[in-house]
């Protein structure tokens, strides 16, 4: 028996939505851009799978555009800001992606600096902590809405109303939310007052890798340009059939954030009756609001991370340590920033669910964690 | 009956690969970042993908990073110059696609101006045009290997030799080929001495759109960061299907220039045989070697190129205008650089055919072409 049980590095591939994308593929295959009557046949079909998105979404079919990703949805407002004739900083939270920290480094060269925003010790941002990061030409600030490694809920309606009303008169930096742990898994509205921008990824809802979604409020400049296509924000040609898969992956997902938080209350029991673990951060009560219930950090006292995923691999469960993109790096960023001691972040293990995990799957994960746990 | 003939736009979806797809994408849908069984077997696949690619385009693995398509690979080069300390120049043809020129606009607020390199009077660039248009500043060079307007085929092994010896000891610009209209149309190697970089998209050789890859000769700085995936040069979640398709695509284009040229002959003298038409340039010959044999630029006589291509759509038959990507322009950039008259540029038309293309399909295109014609 395999277990999978790492969600949050990707959804196993839904059957439904793949066999959509290939019927889609062969009958929308043509270039949207082109005038003939095949071209237009693909144009419509896109503009309508922009719109159950947008219905979805709850906004506007042209505040929506399709990308190559989540990584290139949370590029694309931070690129943005290279057409601006003067410099400036961007806000950041500590816990970001590495899409987002590591593309700010980038930035640097060109110019614009870093503000980290600090995180609480269970891993949020508050309201306070980022208004306080924000200096007079503070221009963009980005804060996730789900932690990928620890699954904390931020507060971005808050976040958003507070960088609306704490300026002083100062123009209100934009506000960009990285919404790919979010949609599907918790209740999570791009159209809040004040979100300027959210993204999110297909293969994270069981869509495909290599799609995505910006939603931008109010469209702004794009730096990355070619043919003009997706409205001029993100040029390339559309991949018609993989913008249909994505609709109909949201439309599945719309029942998934209950049926997550169903499956979720049995795991966080079945955790919780194993000896010597432990939730990161230690305070996670069961069905914490401040955490989505797809995704808990744990540690087993004594036995690193690194060796618990292993042990878990061989007895057929597949879990991660940190995101599957800081996978090779060995590195604990996320728990350094919450003050988490370096025994346990070293311990740290994530277990991540989605809508179709089952009772038997979190027993078996409960059995394999048992004997590692007293294997100690 | 249908005739598609604008595979530069781009090409029918080859049902094999889209079946190929399917398969992988059920079989190696896990994070190839990850380190549980499901992400190695997903690793282990990708690439091997990598290296039937590389084996096809006589490359080394390690110099081939998958990409989302020719824009994104096109982009990668250019944006790589805004890691260094200091701004410069970049040369490029006057000929390139959008996704090169209106790029090069967006880095000019960046410090970065351009250097255009002029085309002659049919559509090519010449190495001593390339030499003339270099700055001691330059820092990029950037040709396409076929104009996916006229099919002009540029002479980039030349332009590579060209740039590695009339420097005066200056540093080689890096020097940048668009083959996104060359792969599996004519027989192009990026491999040529002096060709740091080519890109290629798979969408235009019947592979899925959303896939492309990137030839480094030798590795650059990445601007676009986040998760390393690609060895650091393209972050975002690999999609492992895509590029398992992208190999399949790779392989059965292998043959594709051999085809194109047997049914291209076919083209031309069906094309030659239409009232009032003319090929744009006009010297055009048949199998003429300065030309890929999949895109013919054509016009007829005192007929508009937007009503030729509604016609023939009426009449069955999909061609196009300028290139997909700039459709909604209604401008012609290209053929104003080759100093084409204004007439001809407004009548000016694209036919592009592909490895599929029949007798058939161009003996109905003929007959629609002379009724066009004869209607003037």
């Amino acid at each position: 028996m395999r277990v999978y049980l790492d969600w949050a590095a990707t959804a196993p591939r839904d059957t439904d939505i793949l066999v959509e994308y290939a019927r889609l593929s062969a009958e929308y295959w043509a270039n949207p851009s082109s005038r003939h009557a095949e071209g237009r046949k693909s144009r419509e079909f896109l503009e309508d799978a922009r719109r159950r998105c947008a219905q979805i979404l709850k906004v506007q079919s042209n505040q929506l555009y399709f990308t190559s990703g989540g990584t290139e949805s949370n590029h694309l407002p931070i690129l943005s800001l290279l057409t601006r004739p003067t410099h400036g900083s961007i806000a950041t939270s500590i816990l970001e992606h590495p899409s987002i920290i590591e593309q700010l480094k980038a930035m640097e060269a060109t110019g614009w600096h870093t503000r980290v925003i600090p995180s609480t010790e269970e891993g949020h941002i508050t309201s306070d902590a980022v208004c306080a990061s924000l200096a007079e030409d503070t221009a963009l600030v980005l804060v996730q809405a789900v932690n990928n490694e620890t699954g904390a809920i931020q507060d971005t309606a808050s976040i958003a109303r507070a960088l609306m009303i704490n300026r002083n008169g100062k123009r209100k930096p934009h506000f960009h939310v990285d919404a790919v742990q979010a949609i599907g898994k918790i209740d999570f509205f791009c159209n809040e007052p004040g979100i300027d921008s959210a993204s999110l990824s297909a293969h994270k809802i069981g869509g495909l890798p290599g799609s995505g979604l910006l939603y931008i409020a109010k469209k702004t400049e794009a730096f990355l340009r070619g043919g003009g296509q997706e409205g001029g924000l993100r040029s390339g040609t559309e991949d018609v059939a993989a913008a249909g898969a994505l609709a109909l992956a949201l439309e599945k997902a719309q029942k998934g954030p209950e049926k997550i938080r169903s499956i979720s209350s049995v795991l966080y029991s079945i955790l919780t009756d194993i000896p010597n673990l432990h939730f990161v951060p230690s305070t996670r009560e069961h069905l914490d609001p401040r955490f989505s219930p797809a995704i808990y950090q744990c540690a087993i006292d004594g036995i690193p991370g690194e060796v618990a995923v292993r042990m878990l691999d061989e007895a057929g469960c597949a879990v991660s340590t940190g995101s599957a993109c800081s996978s090779r790096k060995n590195k604990r960023p996320v728990l350094e920033a919450m003050r988490i001691n370096p025994e346990t972040r070293q311990n740290a293990f994530r277990i991540s669910i989605g809508e179709t995990t089952s009772h038997e799957q979190l027993s078996f994960l409960g059995q394999a964690l048992k004997e590692i746990s007293r294997s100690n």
